[in-house]
């Protein structure tokens, strides 16, 4: 860190989070972004045509450069494990983009990596800051739920999404680690059944699901229902409908995204824009980033932790097993 | 029927849905009250204070009234059998109320026995009659969906229903049936396997759970998520959270009763009225009445069936199976 | 009426509700359709085509037809007065479609017609039998409202809407009566003031207003908004946008025909559809001709009465006057 | 400004706007809180007890302190306009909270003497840091509405609201102005004739109105309506219930904070929390203060200026004078 505790910072991989990462990292006073990477030089000029950043094709070179404090890892879900080891390595602090892999067996070398260099790593599940979610969270920690009766998470994208992502992954490891987590975490519980059915339609080519939809058992005897599709028809007025329903004994919430809290109509297309995460000026990157300062500044602990990331993998993984096996997979 | 076509009626079992055929009855034209039974005198007392009409505490007694056509049966689900059996010994139609029954062989024995001696019989699953219901139907009939992608269907009361019922069925029997029947009646498909999970909280001495969820598989290969609650918190806004979503690969339907079409204020108390079954004039079990009306005139095939009933009756029973075995059973 | 206490019923004029009320007329068993009439001849050819029912070219023939009880006045709403009051002198009873005229003269006339021949008229103000707004004056004949705070009223169509009428009439005349009888019906009161103001956009080659907006004052000190368009541009989700508010001091109603109770998304369109007035099956239309139906019986008091409906064009045409004086303008 | 750019601040007056900018002053790295005034002991001794900052009972002694480069004023809306004067003297640049003041007088001498001690201004005019509405003002420059046909603009709130300001303004200037200076700011157009009902129901003893309803004409010749109220009745699930509609030949949009986006049923009481506003973490503040630094540094311009401020604030005192004399009045 420099005098002014600014943090330098690096971003491998400059797909759509990567990007996000740049604008972020320029809007931001306490982070001083030194160098980007990507394996794609198109994705590089794109990126240099609209920032003066330095840019490396290979990751390695990036890892080098000399007062870099923390790195962020947002290359494709699959290749999260060798950059985040050899930053480990370097002693680099850790932000390292949902899901923390694709494989369990890359998501524990990443862990064992921070610990052996003991390196500070948080993972970007950014539920964690969308005010919505965010609120559900602290009436969880209130005890306003009173036992947790049964829940309803649902993030259903439209075909545009699932062909975007190539087969790298299934649905339920690409996006719906988003409510897995957040489940665990509002809990502080752990899922340990699963079951599940898949169907593919649209993504055929590609080797994957459309949507993938399964039953959850949380340790406490509360029970969940989790949609995650990539298979929506394109065109719909909105790019993502999410959605939660958190049944207590005591109380209730709900959070539904397609809502109409706002709509537009122009060029005979009607659209309901996301309030939260869709339109400009939207926060919950910027309040990640926060957190993330205050991490490596030793005033609060890392959300999500890696453990925490790789026990949504492990449940998401376990859903892919389910519905390949068409039967019930404990945890 | 009578010499102005009128179908001459009676009706066994007087409890919410017994008295809502008493109302509806006495609003049509075609239909003829001839006749009620319950086995509960105060039942009796409550209707005779309202309408002049005969009552039995036997429904035996009331099966042998002169110029019957047709009886409904609106018995507890459990007691569905026994008044059907004799009222198609007595060569009346029959019109009964959903679940079919609560067991397999119960329901088995009640299509035999129409079968036996000749007699018609419908089944009062009601979503048939619901004008949103009843659009996704013929959107489906249309082929607008393309193929099946996936389903989503809720049906969440709270916990005063759960109590009212007193554990004489599993919530997926009582309520589940109806979007069950629906999936099916729709799509022309079957389910044919399912995975569920419960959880009991409120309904402990009940010996019921209080919410069960499921995942679905049909023949096609689509899937889907069922939802079924009466364990959500008392004093919430709606009497019952109802939604459906249906995904194809060419279009898309939903369904959402809590959307705010309506609302009240009054007496420090917000609600969101149902306004297709919650409002004063609702139709729907008069467009029932009517379509039963033209099945017994010939005009029309039963809707929903015996066979259709006791499908639903069937997936229902399946999801209960799995949900005490913890696995994946197939139909 | 014949003896079975069938009403025969002629229909003028097959416009979009001409049309409307054959489809109803033939649903019904106590309406007997005996004719229809239009100007034109491919009304009558398409009606025709489907319905095997004697038509007329001159209204008057069918004023003549043997055993008619009572008319359907459903002409362009400028050419009310004439059938009105021939069908009046031939003692026949009059269902006339709303507005009850275009200029108050016409209005007048109507009503003395019937009166001078002593028959009965009803007017047919559609939102009294939709179930939404029927519940609102149900909670206002209840007290629960309090004293009345304020109110708004939107009704909004596209521009197809307007376009289609073709400069026959203001917007507030031919859509907005709908509300304001409505909110005169409910309170029992009468507006006393109102200012309004008009813009032209799309209907310029029409002579009329896109959109007109208004204050209202009723007599009790009550205010509200009115809000009347048909300047929507066309291709919205929806085909009318209408919405309520009622405030009072001890309790407050909501209606919003926008929230998404109900959605498609099919052939790339979404849509929203309105689910009391919008989907097969709609029984508005319907519960009208009970009522109307039990007003012919002696059994119920008209509604809404001319003078309902004389009020109402009354205040539609006070508030053209203030739109084109820039003046608040006293009823 | 100190060496590393930070602008040292003070505010004056501690209600709910006034802590408000005391937690966001907290938070933001580049302020520094120097001190704060209020009449009031007890709201001083409030704010001690949570911060510790240098406060005074008189605002000339803050107005003293040496270093102070900027003052937030967020007094009553009738006592803006003495501590903006001296505070212009002192060279001090204004941060003033809407609206600009309760006369037009006051508004103007705030101005003139921002112009005569040349200090900036910037009135907190929030809406333009409200996502949705950001949203709604980019569209208009970017010319996506076409023509404007009319505007609907509802700001409501419960009677708690409206005996929390004691009669110290009328609804339409206390919180009307947020509307009408937005409608002003996305159509650069001006209002140039309105006409105003009121109604008195609870605040009889304040002496000021309930609900305020008006038309509005622009320049252009687009229409609107404004709706403005502290009327609606306590308990309700919402704080707030704002709304906005602006239709043009080409496009719309629509916003509606009553969309249940989120909802929460706690402690039997069901509220639809306003996700914007009303979320932990909400960061609209915190925009309008990077704004109003970029305006210190040179970056940007005020929005809204004084001008912006003072326009609204003639509007609404027309509207008031509408309401009065019941007569459209131009401006």
């Amino acid at each position: 860190m420099d005098i002014n505790n600014k943090v330098n910072i690096g971003i491998i991989g400059l797909g759509v989070m990567g990007k996000n990462h740049i604008r972020v990292c320029n809007e931001l006073q306490n982070y001083e972004l030194l160098g980007v990477s990507d394996v794609r030089q198109e994705a590089i000029d794109e990126v240099q045509a609209q920032y003066p950043v330095k840019a490396f094709l290979d990751y390695k070179e990036l890892l080098e450069m000399p007062g870099l404090d923390a790195v962020i890892i947002a290359t494709s879900d699959q290749f999260h494990r060798d950059p985040c080891e050899l930053a480990a390595e370097k002693k680099l602090s850790l932000f390292l983009e949902k899901p923390i892999a694709t494989s369990i067996v890359d998501g524990q070398a990443i862990i064992e990596a921070t610990k052996k260099h003991d390196v500070k790593l948080m993972v970007g599940h950014t539920l964690r800051y969308d005010p919505r979610y965010v609120a559900v969270k602290q009436a969880a920690d209130e005890g306003k739920f009173g036992e947790y009766v049964h829940f309803y998470a649902r993030r259903n994208a439209t075909t545009w999404s699932g062909k975007r992502v190539q087969g790298r992954a299934e649905v339920v490891v690409f996006q719906g680690v988003h409510d897995i987590d957040f489940l665990q975490w509002i809990t502080g519980d752990k899922i340990v059944r699963v079951s599940a059915e898949a169907v593919t339609r649209s993504m055929t080519d590609l080797g994957v699901a459309d949507t993938i939809v399964s039953t959850l058992r949380f340790s406490s005897g509360a029970i969940g229902l989790l949609e995650q599709s990539w298979g929506l028809p394109y065109g719909l007025p909105w790019m993502l409908d999410a959605a939660l329903e958190v049944i207590g004994t005591k109380g209730a919430m709900y959070i539904d995204t397609r809502a109409p809290a706002m709509s537009t109509f122009f060029d005979n297309k009607y659209t309901q824009p996301e309030v939260i995460l869709g339109l400009p000026g939207s926060h919950y990157l910027k309040d990640e980033y926060a957190w993330f300062y205050d991490y490596l500044m030793g005033k609060k602990d890392a959300s999500a932790t890696g453990e925490d990331a790789l026990s949504a993998l492990v449940v998401a993984r376990a859903i892919v097993s389910s519905m390949e096996k068409h039967t019930a997979v404990e945890i």
